[in-house]
């Protein structure tokens, strides 16, 4: 208490609205709190060795990054560091994907208006600095990616911080790095896309009607639906991809039950994480406009 | 990047560990994952307007009030602020006693060792801008209170900030507040009694076996069977209270099945709210101790 405060303390003031961080971590909780999203960890859904709860922990341990994202570190960095901290549970990865799409869209939000090309723009302000962060992320959790094509194979992410030399030497960007995977990985496409399916996402989260689990588990069919989980491909493979994609459009067309599909999904280990990872994106830009929880 | 930084940037060292309030969070989540805890909100059941995912927000919202507990605040500020951030969501209450738990838990654990003496001495330490603030706190949402005894009307929680003239003249601190309220709420009763259940139950959810959601529902089964709960009290009366203990130690015996009793008593609107907060303070004080997620 200061000398000038009184016997029963100052005003405090109106409540704390959450920020931009806030909202980064919510939009992770919520994800994994919509149900059914089919073949995804969600509420109703675990597989034996990675469950809600290590969503949960993920989410909180990524404030620390996400923290960094919202000021004025390196957004390879900021990623490097909410990786770090997401790995702090016993399950591994959890939220690489949806870290990897946060990161440039809270730079944006804590910087100005909340648009995909100005999240664009942050992104192709990345250095070779950041592209190093990004390699050495790997280096906290195993996350499933495919071989790399002929010649790229020293800049392989499983190498981890051993292919830094390499980046160091081709002169590559974070931004580059991701133009190079945009065929084949969802969340890469996205920085390159400028955001555009996370935008869209965002607005039909903002129209919907329905508690927002509801919302997000119908977004998360919509977006399987429009296009192959890279995730599902890396797993499995394409024509697997294409067929969950398929059986999307199923469910959303009434044809087939999404909770079913989310049993046959799970009991399948076929597990659309890139359109998790949409999804989380997703619900960012609609809390930062305005989604009430 | 600084000028001695390498193109590639530094070595960023070991990945964030969770700190003092990632933990209190990290508590507020995992007590609502935790199912089944019969006539909650957990992650298999909902109330109609109270939903799990405005715990979600609840625990993202409180944590500004967490920090200012982790730091040097009064504890009845960081209180108010916490329950004003939780507030942020469109059900209201979900959080008032886990956090009126956390806070002297969350001081002493961030300034020194975190045992159940040290936690009261800090809540002794309160004064009467405190006790102020915990009444403001009654601004932000609707809490279950019963009426006040004869004699006590002017210090009502109900009437909010207006009571803090009666508090200013009376010189009541929280901690004198809290006296008065322990025969009849639960948390008060903890404040008093250094936090003897809360500690008692954060070694149960160590000792147990299995995933921590399964652990949260055993202990929480267990507080229940052991002492009625006062929100239920509240809510209902003594009776009801008695008989959802009663309840309780005959599903932790195997007479009666626990989804089941969950089921009955969200049916019956019998929320045992405050053995829920117990059961979040105790997650906080595992997860310091090295629980595992």
């Amino acid at each position: 208490m200061t000398d000038d405060e009184p016997a029963v303390g100052d005003d405090p003031g109106p409540p704390p609205r959450r920020d931009v961080v806030d909202n980064a971590e919510l939009a992770l909780l919520l994800e994994v709190t919509g149900t059914p999203k089919p073949g995804n960890v969600d509420r109703n859904h675990d597989y034996d060795d990675l469950r809600f709860e290590h969503f949960m922990a993920g989410s909180v341990g990524s404030r620390h990054g996400l923290e960094l994202a919202a000021g004025d570190a390196r957004l390879g960095r900021a990623f490097e560091r909410a990786v770090g901290g997401m790995s702090q549970q016993t399950a591994g990865n959890t939220q690489f994907g949806a870290l990897l799409l946060l990161v440039p869209l809270v730079r944006a939000a804590a910087s100005g208006e909340l648009t995909g090309s100005r999240a664009a723009a942050c992104a192709r302000e990345t250095t070779v600095a950041d592209a190093a962060d990004f390699y050495r992320s790997f280096e906290h959790v195993d996350v499933a990616v495919d071989d790399p094509p002929d010649g790229l194979e020293p800049l392989d992410v499983q190498r981890g911080a051993e292919a830094i030399p390499v980046l160091a030497e081709r002169e590559l960007t974070l931004w580059d790095v991701m133009e190079q995977s945009a065929s084949v990985d969802g969340v890469a496409a996205e920085w390159v896309a400028e955001f555009e399916r996370t935008m869209w996402a965002s607005e039909r989260l903002l129209d919907l009607e329905g508690t927002v689990p509801a919302r997000v588990a119908r977004v998360f069919l919509e977006l399987l639906a429009e296009e192959p989980d890279t995730f599902v491909v890396k797993q499995h493979d394409q024509q697997t991809a294409e067929r969950a994609s398929a059986q999307a459009r199923e469910a959303l067309e009434g044809e087939s039950d999404p909770w079913r599909l989310a049993d046959e999904f799970v009991a399948e280990g076929l597990n659309p994480g890139t359109t998790a990872d949409l999804t989380a994106g997703a619900l960012f830009v609609a809390l930062e406009r305005g989604l009430d929880v």
